[in-house]
């Protein structure tokens, strides 16, 4: 089971960051009206606002690359999962990497597959 | 509600710390049978295990302080909430701070506090 819940992790992350990198309208597939993002400080509630404040983020390329994942299952609610993630981001024109830390809360879905329900996203600076 | 969810936060992350920093034994009080632990990717389940592992630590002391915390309700579970925090850790005899992130899924007791159910923490190497 804990093999599964870190398969499920690892396969969720390389979905979300691909996404985010080629095909960034495509996120508000894995979130849901009640999901609640908050980015760098800012929150955001509902699939509709988390879409468009990931889609106005004042870089159109970027490229995630993953360092750590680390997954648990969150036992309160039947079968979710909380993901912890690490890496850095590259921006366009940036010669420095941007260190960040994500976490997802996500929760399974009646048609067999996950949305997000919380995406809380820091940059790491040091 | 929102702002409930943030003091919640803030309250937690004050006593967590301050527990670890001064009185590390005692921080097997926030922690349930059920709880999980992720520590530099080794996992560790029960408040047992959790709380030997926090107290075998190779450091005795340990000076924590907090860069940010960002809270939401974890709508899954009635009352949940999950905690993201960054921040630096000062070991003994080290000049340089490290860096770290540290996630928390707390949930409700029956006497009206708080347990940790999930807790991950990783270093930001960069």
């Amino acid at each position: 089971m804990e093999d599964q819940v870190d398969l499920v992790g690892k396969v969720f992350v390389d979905h979300y960051y691909h996404l985010f990198d080629n095909d960034r309208a495509s996120l508000c597939s894995l979130y849901q009206p009640t999901s609640m993002l908050t980015f760098e400080g800012h929150k955001v509630l509902g699939v509709d606002n988390i879409s468009a404040k990931l889609n106005q983020l004042p870089f159109d390329q970027c490229r995630h690359s993953i360092t750590t994942i680390d997954s648990q299952p969150s036992s309160s609610s039947a079968g979710g999962i909380v993901v912890f993630v690490s890496g850095n981001l590259q921006l366009p024109g940036e010669e420095h990497l941007l260190r960040f830390s994500q976490m997802f809360h996500l929760i399974p879905t009646a048609q067999g597959s996950f949305f997000v329900q919380n995406d809380i996203f820091r940059l790491n600076y040091g």
